[in-house]
Formats: structure tokens, sequence, C-alpha cells
């Protein structure tokens, strides 16, 4: 009885995890694409991440506590962590825009928090699907979308450093910028790890 | 017999790379406090990171010759890993202020390197405990402290970020403060990792 | 019999990796030395990252679908993990050359590419020796080597960065090149890694 509450625990867990990172990264969007008077969307931001905190740590303490995990511990410790990265990274770029005072975010990190949600819908469905393990192909075909836009978001990070080196004469402000575009497209960088874990997961069984 | 010496050596290790880690870290303080005539404490610096590097390889040396562990495997290698990563943290940073010639360390440097050691005097601490695994409650106590230090650095490496983009007007001087402030801030991170790993260890007993 | 197709399979993509891996080295080493007009030089080096990826992804599928593996699962994950980074960093490099613009590669570039081919010529080696696991001295031999190179980088580093300081008073400029000079370095990091994770295999068998 106590292995089926723990293995549902686990599952609660990540789902919670996943509804925190999708709602940061609508969050960022909106930040980015309506840039003025963000101060409270960033505030609720911030308040998000530490959920997410609390929830991995939640993770952590579970697993150490328990003997029979539903899914290889090894698996269980990589997606929390890096599912927590995620959120640390969205964050972390948002506050760069506040600490920085950017006059306003380029059309490519818009862009990029475009591609980010979008991933982030993918994490979340496959998440929600580790639980049952039976639609297999979804979940493989969710991993392979998270993976195209991986690299999508990798093209627009290339031609916004082109372009930022080529127009941006203003050294400091070429520094911030570069920091938060690198930060959000890192962001779509730990998606495509998350879908890695999750893959194996399914293929494993 | 044999058992039990391996058992010894790698508590052993492990306590002497925390010794190695506080000597460190104390001279990093003194470097920054005291900035002018360092050099001294800088050869003495990478005598110590050194030293560290050769502990570690003993202890994965070890790890791969020894097959009963006292500590899973995993949980050895993360805390080595992480162990030595503090120190090269802490080199890094002391040698970029030599390298790049920066005048004198900014007082949130002094201040991140305050919060390093009472960090670093925490993991001693944790690290002395773990041979023994008696006094569970100070070791998980430590480990909340070293967290709490963490969000501590945190906060003051964002006020730095503010105030050096808002002050440093020369984008070369910035980029090397930036630069050192960070490799400094990221040394309390890794501190918080090997907190995370020894945490892991005391709750699986 | 499938268990020794699956063991010699490991070992062929390892093979195939280390391949790719040298042929991208050599190309990197032929671009930063004859700079002008390799724009064909990076394409086809973006073609042999793009088959690298496709071979580790063969490996970490092939690890989730064989119950009993030639070499320890984490082993296998982390070595086709690293390698695949080596890849990553050098077309990274390479890649920001162009998209910089930047005038020409320093002669700490032209240092830091024949250091990494080096390195990659030992790691080349004792992947290929892996399989077999007769030489255990040549191959912890090799690891020495590559040890030894990556300390020889990270000085190479350290004078690059003191120079760029000095003497590159356009800011922009700087951070240019000091990217691609990090990253440079990086990858023998890297390779410091993938042959801790041979060394740690050959240790334990």
């Amino acid at each position: 009885m106590k292995f089926f509450t723990r293995r549902d625990k686990f599952f609660d867990l990540f789902e919670a995890l996943a509804d925190r990172i999708e709602e940061g990264g609508k969050l960022f969007a909106e930040i980015v694409n309506h840039y003025e008077h963000s101060e409270q969307k960033l505030s609720k931001l911030k308040e998000i991440e530490h959920e997410a905190d609390t929830i991995t740590h939640d993770i952590y303490y579970n697993l150490h506590n328990t003997f029979i995990t539903p899914l290889d511990r090894e698996d269980i410790y990589s997606l929390a962590s890096k599912m927590d990265t995620i959120l640390d990274l969205i964050e972390s770029a948002a506050v760069r825009m506040y600490l920085y005072k950017i006059r306003r975010p380029t059309k490519e990190i818009a862009e990029l928090a475009r591609i980010l949600n979008e991933s982030i819908t993918q994490i979340r469905k496959i998440v929600y699907s580790v639980r049952n393990k039976q639609d297999a192909k979804m979940i493989l075909d969710g991993c392979v979308v998270i993976n195209t836009l991986e690299n999508e978001a990798d093209q627009v990070l290339r031609t916004a450093m082109m372009r930022l080196f080529e127009n941006e004469k203003d050294p400091i402000e070429l520094i911030k910028l570069k920091e938060i575009i690198q930060t959000t497209e890192t962001a779509t960088d730990v998606c495509e790890d998350v879908s890695n874990v999750i893959e194996g997961i399914i293929l494993k069984h």
C-alpha cells in the first residue's frame, strides 16, 4: 500500500513541477512581449521559481526515503534536477532584464520565448504521460518535436548573435543582451535534456 | 580487514580535501581583503589547488579499485568531483584578478568571499561527520545553513551586477569584474551541490 | 549471439564517434591556420557534427534497448555524451569565428587547436583500445598525456587572456575573441573528462 502511495507521489510531484514550468514560461513570454510595467509579473515569476525549488527538494527527499521507486533512481534525480533548471534559467533571464535595465527585449528574445513555450507545452504533455507509459509513440513523437524546437532555437541564437555584433555598437548593451539571449536559449537546451531523460525511461519499459 | 582500511581511506581523503578547501577559502579572503602584494598567497593557493587535484584523483583511483565502498559509488564520485570544483573556482577567481590586473576587488567580491568562507566552514563540519553518520540532525542543519548562504550569495550577485552595470562605464573593466564576481558566486553554488550530495547520503542511512 | 552483436555494436559506435572527432579536430585546425575562404570547411564541419549527433543518439538508443551491456551503463552514457560535446564545442568555436566576422584567429587559438588535436589523437587511440582492454598500460599512459595536454591548454588560456586584456582595446573584439578562446580551451577540458571515464573503465577491469 505504501509503495503505491509513494509511486503516485513521485508522479504527482513531477506533474506539479511541469505545471510550474508552464506557468513560468507563459509569464516569461508576457514579460518579453509586454515589457512595460512587468514588475508584478516578475515577482510572480520569482514565486513560481521558489515553489518549483520546494517541489524539487520534495522529490529528492522522497527519492532518498523510498526503497522501491517507480522509475530508476538516477532518472528521477535527472528529471527533477533538469526540470528545475528550466525554471531557474527562465527566472534568471527575466531578472537580468530588470537588473540590467534593458530598454526592451530584442525580437530574437521574443522569438526564443515563443519556441521555449512550444517546447514546454510538449514537456508538460510527455511528463503527464510518464505515469502510465501507455502511449509510448505519442511520448517519443513529443521528444522529436522538442529536439526540432531546440535546433530552431539554436538557429535563432546564431542569427541573434550575428545581428547583435553587427548592430549594437555600445559594448555594455551588447554584454547585457548577449547574456539574456544565451540564458533563454539554454532553457530550450535543458528542455531537450528533459526530453532525453524521458525518452530513455520509455525505451527501457 | 582490507575493507576497513579501504573504508577509512575514503573518509581520510574526503577530510583531507575539506581541509584544502578551507585553507584555500581563507587564502582567497585574505587576497581579496589585502589585495596588495598577494603574489605569494596566489602561489600558495595554486599549490593547494594542485594538492586537491591529487587527492581527488586518489579518491577516483580507490573508487575504481574497491569492490565494496562505504558510500554509494555515485555519491563518492559526485562528492569528490564537486569538492574539487569548489577549489578550482576559488583559484580561478583569484588568478583572474591577477591576469586581468584589476585595481582592487569590489566590496561585493569581499562580501561573496565572506559568505563562501562561512559555507566552507559548514562543508568541512559536515564532511567530517559523514564518517560516523551519528549526528544526522547536525548534518542536516548544516545543509540548511549552506542553502541559506547560497541564497544570500545570489542576492549579493544580483546587487553586484546591478551596481556594476550602473557604475562601471569602462566595458573592459566591467567584463573583468563580471567574470570574477560570477566565478566567486558559482563557488557558493557548488558548496550547495556538495551539501545536497551529503544530505542524500544521510537521508539514505 | 545477440549479446555479442550488441557488444560489438557499442564499440563500433564509439570508434565511429572517435573518427568524427578526429576529422572535426583536423578541419578546425585547418580553418584556424588557413582562415580565408574556409566557408566550405565550415559546412563540412557542421556535417560532421551532425553525424556525431546521430551516432550519439544511436548509442543512447542501444543503451536503453540492451539488457546486458559490455561496459557499465553510466560509463557508456558519460563516454558518448562527453565525446559528442567535444565536437559540439569545436563546431561552436568555428561557427563563432564566422558569425562574429573576426578578422583572423589569434596565435593562441592556433596553439589551442594544436594542443586539442594532440589530445584528440590520444582519445582516438584509447577509445580504439577499450574494446579489448588488453593494453591497459598503454591506455593509462594515454590518459596521463591527455591530462598533461589539458594543463598545457590551461596555461595557454591564461596567457591568452592576459594578452587579450592588455592589447585589445576594442571591447567588442575582446568579447568575440574571449568567447572563441574559452570555447576552444573547454574542448580540451572535455577531452580530459573522456580520458577520466576511460581510465575508470580500465581500472575497474
